[in-house]
């Protein structure tokens, strides 16, 4: 059945292949795009064919990125002693946003997960390698979801990388800050029973 | 604060511009739009640009169309002495998805709302007219939403058509189906008393 004109169905269709899109909010967003001004709706649709041309993959640290190698790569204020291991580029964008952290990164792009057939080599593993043997790091912080591939994953860089003269941490799983103990899973709290510091 | 390549930060703030899309949801389209194939995301980006360049309204109805006139206002099977009036395209394609309407559309794109500035002359209404003028029709249906400024504008319609001997109807309003008395509200509920009809 034809509800549509043509290049309005293809629109709602290629809106609909968006992660969280269903069929509704496709037609939403095609309608928006079809009311809104020219100008608006060609700056996105070039914005995603800039993205797809530009985009690569920084041949240090593999963020993504425009320019090789990535800014956070040639930026000369930050320690090159450190180097923050996370799963995928938005983790960086996370922790940048905290201001906290002035060493480097290194995305592995997924984590080691056997039952979705991901091994090491499908990782930025070797890359993270080649790179601390290349300039000696003084410590690789592991920022990796604690789920049981995430440990895994952890482990198995700490065994690679410790033999290196390597320090290999983890970021500290705990309660969140403002979070009430009476809200928090029995994993959590036990990893912040385990996680404990000193009052001083 | 720089947290993205620039092209990327480009693509969050366009995407971030449709409606119902903050900050984190644009960020995790972005992303997907990098991580999918370049034919699927050159594909939104051309469905865009298709719709924008050959869309417009309809010379007859006013619905979005990429031929004039549009298929409906060329297909001979329907009922041309009936006109149903709705605000929006949107509204053409929820009373087609019933199968059950056989008539012609017209769109209004909008109702007469004094406080957004809405006049009649804003709207479709003198193609209508002229419309109506042109090849006469029975009966105008009114399918818009019973607000306010819905009922007043059917009002205004109906002053309108009534004198050139057209009957004009608006949809009912009442208990959805399968919805429960006991959660409709006053209003609904008043006008399915008002439109009560008699079982034979």
């Amino acid at each position: 059945m034809l509800y549509y004109a043509q290049s309005i169905s293809r629109l709602i269709s290629e809106l609909g292949k968006l992660p969280g899109v269903g069929p509704k909010t496709a037609q939403r967003l095609a309608f928006h795009l079809l009311n809104t001004s020219d100008e608006e709706a060609l700056a996105l649709a070039d914005a995603i064919k800039e993205a797809k041309e530009k985009i690569t993959y920084c041949s240090i640290c593999s963020n993504l990125t425009d320019e090789d190698p990535c800014f956070i790569c040639t930026d000369t204020k930050r320690d090159e002693g450190v180097i923050c291991v996370v799963e995928d580029p938005k983790d960086i964008v996370a922790i940048e946003k905290t201001g906290e952290y002035r060493g480097k990164y290194h995305v592995l792009h997924g984590i080691i997960s056997p039952i979705n057939g991901i091994g090491p080599e499908q990782l930025k593993i070797k890359e993270l390698l080649a790179r601390v043997k290349e300039k000696p790091v003084q410590e690789v912080i592991v920022a990796i979801s604690s789920s049981v591939e995430g440990e895994a994953t952890g482990m198995y860089l700490a065994k690679l990388l410790r033999p290196l003269g390597i320090k290999v941490t983890r970021i500290a799983h705990g309660l969140p800050v403002g979070g009430d103990l009476e809200y928090a899973d029995e994993v959590t709290l036990t990893r912040a029973f385990e996680g404990r510091t000193e009052l001083t």
